[in-house]
C-alpha cells in the first residue's frame, strides 16, 4: 500500500490559498521544511478566527458549506448577501449547474422572493485600486498578471503598486453571476470555481468569497446535462436546506474554524515549501509556483 | 433564465487541451470569431480518428471512460498499459482514491493478479530530447517552464529546442503511479488530474495520456475520507468492469471519437478565440491563456 500512498505525494488542504511575502528571507528559516513541519511548527498568533459578519453558512443535506466574504474587494456584494441571508432568500432555492471543470452554481436571480434590505442589482466590484491594500506579493511569474500574491488569505492580482487589483479565480472562489449587463449582478445567483482556475474570467465578474469549508460537496454535484452543465429536470437539483449569515448563529453553534494569516512568517515558509518540495518522492522541485496552487489552510480553532 | 445561463459564460468542452502554431498569422483569421464560430468553419481535415492502439476504454458501471495514451513521451508506459489491458489486470480492480482539487486514482500495482506481458516496473518516462517532436509553440508566458505547447493534441512544456521536453499534468491528463523510486512505476496504477493543474509534479512522474470522454464521471467521485483521498472501506470503491484497448475490441463497438489536430488554423483560431474572448458577456479580454485553459475539442465522428 506504500506505493499507492505515495503515487501523488502530496496533502492538498482544504482549500488552496496563501500568501508569500516578496522578500527571500523565508526561504531560508524554510529550508529543508515540509509543509507538515511548517505547520506544526506554526503559533497561535499565527491563525485567525473568521470574522462571523463575514461569514455564510450554506446548509445541504450533505452538509454545512462554510464561504467567506472579502468585503475589501465586494463591499456591495457583501452587503447585499448579508441581507439576501436574513431575508432568508435562498432557503428552499437550488444547486442549479454543475458544469465539469468550471463552475457550480446556485440560487435564482429571478427568483420571486422577497428581498428584504437586499438590492435586485449592483454596480460591478470586478476591481479595485491596489493603493490601500495589504498586499503580500508572490514572486513568481504569472502568465495572466503583471502581479499576483494575497490580501488577508485571498489570491490577489495587480497591475502594479498604484494601478488596479482583483480577487483570482482560483478553485475554490466564490463570484456573483451576472447577466451582459455588468451592472445586473447582486449576488442572489452564485457560483464557485471547480476545476482548473478560469483566469480569463478574471476583472469579467464579482468574486465575493470562497469556501472555507465543504468545497468536496460542491465539487462532486452531478455534471448537469444541460448546456453549460445546467441541470434539465427539477429533481436533479440539490435542494438549498439555508443559507445564514454566522453572525445571526448563536456562538456556540457557528463553525469553529480559523486561517492561517497570510503575513506571517509562517506563511512565508509554507510557499516556499510547496514551491520546492522537501517530500523524499520529489526529484525535481518547481522552482516557482502559482498563485492558485498555494494552499490556504483551514483549521478547527483550539 | 437568461442570466442564469450567461452567469459565467462559456460552454468548455470536454478536454481542455489544444494547440497553436507560433505564428500572428492565426490573431487575423480569428479576429472576432468565437469558438463556437471557428468549429463551425472548421474542415473534415482539421480532425484526426483515434488510433485504436493508443485507446483504452475504462468501462464504470456509470459507464465507458475513453483515453488516448501518448506513446511519443510514455513509449514503455503506454506498451505495458497495452499489456495489462491484455492480461486483464485491471478487471475487477477499483477506483481507490479521490482527492478533491487533485487527483482520481485506480488500479493496484501490487495487486495478486497475472501480468501478462506487462513488466512489473519501468524506468521513468518522466521527460524525453525536445528534438524530433513536432512542437506548436503557444506564445504566452508560464510559471512553471520556459515554453509551453502542443504535441500531437497534448500540452506539453519544454526547456528549449534542443532541450528536455515533457507532457504538462493539465485537468485529465493521466499519469502512472509510483513509489519514491523513480523505476517503480508501470501504470498498473493510473491517477487523472481532477483539480487545478498541479504543474509541480510535471518531470516527476510519468504522464501517459489523457481522458477524451467520461471525465465528468472521474471528476465527481466521492471523495475519499482517508488521507490524501483514499477510500477507507472496500465498499466506498467503484469497481472497474475492465479495462480493454480499443484494437482488441471489434471495429462496429469502438467509441468513434476524433480530436480537432493542433497543427492547423483551425486550431490557432481556436486558441485565440479563447485567449480574447469575442462572447458578449466579456468585457475585459484576457490577453493572453494558460497552457491548460486550452480546449482541445472531440467529437463524434461524422
Amino acid at each position: 500500500m506504500s506505493k499507492s500512498l505515495r503515487v501523488v505525494a502530496v496533502a492538498v488542504l482544504p482549500l488552496l490559498l496563501a500568501s508569500l511575502p516578496a522578500s527571500a528571507a523565508g526561504k531560508n528559516s524554510a529550508a529543508g521544511k515540509t509543509m507538515a513541519d511548517v505547520l506544526a511548527a506554526s503559533k497561535p498568533s499565527d491563525w485567525r478566527p473568521l470574522d462571523p459578519n463575514n461569514t455564510l453558512y450554506m446548509d445541504l443535506p450533505a452538509g454545512r458549506i462554510v464561504i467567506e466574504l472579502q468585503p475589501e474587494f465586494a463591499p456591495k456584494h457583501a452587503a447585499n448577501l448579508r441581507a439576501l441571508a436574513r431575508a432568508k432568500y435562498f432557503d428552499g432555492l437550488a444547486i442549479t449547474r454543475s458544469q465539469d471543470n468550471y463552475v457550480v452554481q446556485w440560487g435564482d436571480s429571478n427568483a420571486n422572493k422577497p428581498l428584504g434590505e437586499a438590492k435586485k442589482a449592483l454596480p460591478p466590484e470586478f476591481i479595485r485600486p491596489a493603493a490601500g491594500l495589504k498586499f503580500t506579493a508572490l514572486p513568481d511569474p504569472d502568465t495572466y498578471a503583471a502581479q499576483t500574491g494575497f490580501v488577508n488569505g485571498f489570491p490577489v492580482a495587480r497591475e502594479s503598486e498604484q494601478g488596479s487589483a482583483w480577487l483570482v479565480h482560483c478553485y475554490g472562489m466564490v463570484g456573483a453571476g451576472r447577466d451582459n449587463d455588468v451592472g445586473s449582478g447582486s449576488g442572489a445567483e452564485l457560483y464557485v470555481v471547480s476545476g482548473n482556475a478560469p483566469r480569463n474570467l478574471d476583472r469579467n465578474i464579482t468574486l465575493v468569497g470562497r469556501v472555507l469549508q465543504g468545497m468536496d460537496v460542491l465539487s462532486t454535484m452531478p455534471r448537469g446535462k444541460g448546456a453549460m452543465g445546467f441541470y434539465q429536470k427539477p429533481e436533479e437539483r440539490t435542494p438549498i436546506t439555508q443559507i445564514k449569515l454566522a453572525a445571526d448563529v448563536p456562538a456556540a453553534e457557528r463553525a469553529n474554524l480559523e486561517v492561517l494569516k497570510t503575513d506571517t512568517q509562517t506563511f512565508t515558509d509554507l510557499v516556499e515549501s510547496r514551491r520546492n518540495r522537501q517530500d523524499e518522492w520529489y526529484k525535481v522541485p518547481a522552482g516557482r509556483i502559482d498563485v492558485c496552487n498555494v494552499p490556504l489552510p483551514v483549521r478547527k480553532a483550539k
